[in-house]
């Protein structure tokens, strides 16, 4: 990049905010794909004056800008593919700038760590319930940015139910501002709609308005041990037409199972067919025991042959360790894990499981299966034993693409919380049509003419 | 219209689906706002591959076309204010699709009405919560388009919640699919999220998919009378504050109030400030009770004179009538109403209606104002004594210029749940900055190049 790019923005930002060296430039490079671009420098705008500087500079020039959250993102969203420069939100627009008790709202800045606003909202009673497993360290910028899910998708929804309102820096400088604290607007298109989830390549978020709700008073945690997959979804289909909606249903198969207790040594069943672990919370503590009566009914009317609820927070984390231990553990089925993050309508999921099975005996691949049954949304991990078997790795990327067909052809998305990024992207054309495809690319053209905004992305 | 035009229409969708008389173009001329504009035809067109032609061939010649549910809006948007072609979906695209019972969504054709799909569902013990006034005869379609609110939105939100995916097509006769039957879908930009309110001017809807949920087994209407609007609105601040989440909290002023009760005499007391309506549900009959305990804590803390819970169905529907019949009532105030969907942030609405009152007094009008507390969304409405004065009406239009300052500068929208369409558009520039304005102009380009498809609308 240009030397006088880099005076330009340091008379800008102030010298301590502009980074054009190798050390900076190789710590942006990397998210938690494990790939790495180098980008062309680091910029740290102080607030949203200096978003829209940045972005009308580089739009007149046609210097890449990539949007950067905590880089924990998992399709590559904040990788600098063909250069440019990084806008990082960590350093000064990490505050949490209001909590407005009258209308149950938080403004934040885009930096802010997810587990950071969770926290001081408890402290009013209140409740962020967007919890992508990143949380601790991933930024509501990027949550938004990816449409992050989470945990708790089945009762409370996936970020997207959040995002009231948001401002925003246009790729020309622009500040525009989309949504209200209300329920209701529906005046003009719904910007902040087609904002969520665009993986930063419409507009750089410069606040967001998200809803808290209500703390619920109480929650218990439970877990059964399944014969088979199948029973455990049966168990979920049940208990969710039954009316009672879970906060999380979350399953693990058997590779899954055996892989935490060879690991850990806590007591799982390794012949189990599949765990479920439920989590039921309200203010009412007999609703609560009511929905576990429930929920016991029919887990042993699916021929479950353990029912435990969790009688203490310590018991409760006891269970929730296995759900939380299975993406290390099941490394012990191979040095390489394509892990990818499908979902299907939730109907499906047995026969996405069945079509997974087959994938794994014709390649001869474990895959280990686990994740959030209640909205349908599969880890699915292709285990290649030796990563350094190119043979293996180009068999194992074969597979992958079995699974995404699959998928597909079972109603589902390639991508149920991670994004498209660079990861997917040369799937897309299996999930999507010619005609979608340019539509994208014509609204991505409407926002962003010149395309220096995290170009090179989702396939468009 | 040419008559090489009308001779191609009846070929593709033969005679009886397409109609250039003055009949039918007068039937078609109208919607709630008794506005009228005369098409140039009306097209009924059978399955999505007729929409497709049809609009391959209007884009081609540059015809105007104007997508209708069933012309219920309150803002024009189904209005041929510059001719075209009416397209219209209650002949043939009016039928239910399938109630997916796995995954708890609705498929439906756009000309579905809503109350049609509330009750079907009720039979597999699921709810569709969206509730506009219009539900009895509004479309599903329509819903979408304009994003329709209404009761329930406090604890359900509204028609964009609900929307998990949807078949359009483009104007120039691409057929697109986005979203699917999942919470959780990453993949691609949002399409669905801007197609909703969108007005009919980026695409038609072919297909809605659309989420259910299990149908609250129990619910319990009451009411309190207030001897202030200052202390209604409190009394709704703290039942909000507290985890109580009410289905609705309804709201008439004095002057509602009054109204009803001189047109219907149901035993309502004319001296009150206010009245507050709330329903709560769920599936525990104690629960209910305990919620309704609260409420009414907090009611009396507010100096409610009065807590009345409905015994019956009976009771809780005369508890309803009063609100459900103050749009008709308040028309002892004038020939004239100039009503408006004005939404603030809930904890603006003391500060609204002060202005409100205030607005009334500068201006010489009564304005009664009524509508849903829990979620902001107040119908305020200037009341012109004689229709036919025309000084009356000019200065009532400069009210409703003040009322929708008044709000912009409250944090508001100029429109909780009725659109822009023809009625606002003209104040668009109060709510929205230029760059968000040409925002909104590229994105209407980037799926309508040619703008046929519901031009003029929203100020765009």
């Amino acid at each position: 990049m240009k030397v006088e790019f880099e005076q330009y923005f340091k008379q800008l930002l102030g010298e301590e905010n502009v980074y054009f060296d190798e050390a900076h430039r190789r710590v942006y490079s990397y998210d938690a794909t494990k790939k790495h671009y180098l980008p062309d420098g680091v910029l740290f705008p102080r607030d949203e004056e200096d978003i829209s500087k940045i972005l009308k500079f580089c739009n007149d020039k046609g210097i890449i800008i990539i949007p950067r959250g905590a880089g924990s993102g998992f399709s590559g969203g904040a990788l600098a593919v063909n250069g440019g420069l990084v806008l990082a939100f960590e350093k000064h627009m990490n505050k949490i700038l209001e909590i407005d008790l009258g209308n149950l709202v938080a403004v934040v800045q885009p930096g802010v760590i997810n587990m950071h606003l969770q926290k001081e909202v408890t402290k009013y009673g209140l409740f962020y319930p967007p919890d992508p497993a990143s949380m601790e360290h991933s930024s509501l910028g990027g949550n938004v940015s990816e449409n992050a899910g989470g945990m708790r998708a089945t009762k409370y929804g996936i970020t997207k139910d959040y995002v009231m309102a948001l401002r925003a820096v246009l790729p020309n400088g622009e500040i525009i501002s989309a949504g209200k604290r209300t329920i209701k607007d529906v005046a003009g298109y719904n910007l902040a709609g087609i904002l969520i989830a665009s993986e930063g390549s419409l507009a750089v978020f410069s606040e967001l308005t998200l809803k808290l709700i209500a703390l619920p008073k109480f929650k218990k945690t439970a877990m059964g041990v399944f014969p088979s997959v199948k029973s455990a979804m049966n168990a979920v289909f049940k208990t969710l037409a039954s009316g009672v909606t879970p906060v999380s249903m979350e399953f693990l198969d058997n590779l899954s199972i055996c892989a935490v207790e060879n690991k850990f040594n806590i007591g799982l069943p390794k012949d189990a067919g599949a765990i479920l672990i439920v989590e039921v919370d309200g203010n009412i503590q007999e609703v609560i025991d009511e929905d576990l009566k429930t929920i016991k009914h029919y887990f042993l009317e699916e021929n479950a042959s353990e029912f435990k609820i969790a009688k203490d927070e310590k018991e409760a984390k006891d269970i929730w360790f296995a759900r939380k231990s299975c993406s290390q553990s099941i490394t012990v089925y191979g040095s390489l894990k394509l892990n990818e993050d499908i979902t299907v309508p939730r109907s499906k999921l047995p026969d996405l499981l069945e079509g997974i099975a087959e994938i794994s005996k014709k390649y001869g691949f474990k895959i280990p299966c686990f994740g959030h049954t209640g909205d349908g949304n599969v880890h699915t991990n292709i285990m290649i034993e030796d990563k350094n078997d190119q043979e293996q790795v180009k068999k194992g990327h074969l597979a992958v693409e079995e699974v995404f067909k699959l998928t597909i052809k079972l109603g589902g998305t390639l991508s149920g919380e991670h994004g498209i990024g660079i990861s997917k992207a040369s799937f897309m054309n299996l999930a999507f049509s010619d005609a979608e495809m340019n539509l994208m690319r014509n609204i991505k053209k409407a926002f962003d003419p010149n395309n220096i905004l995290n170009p090179f992305k989702m396939g468009l």
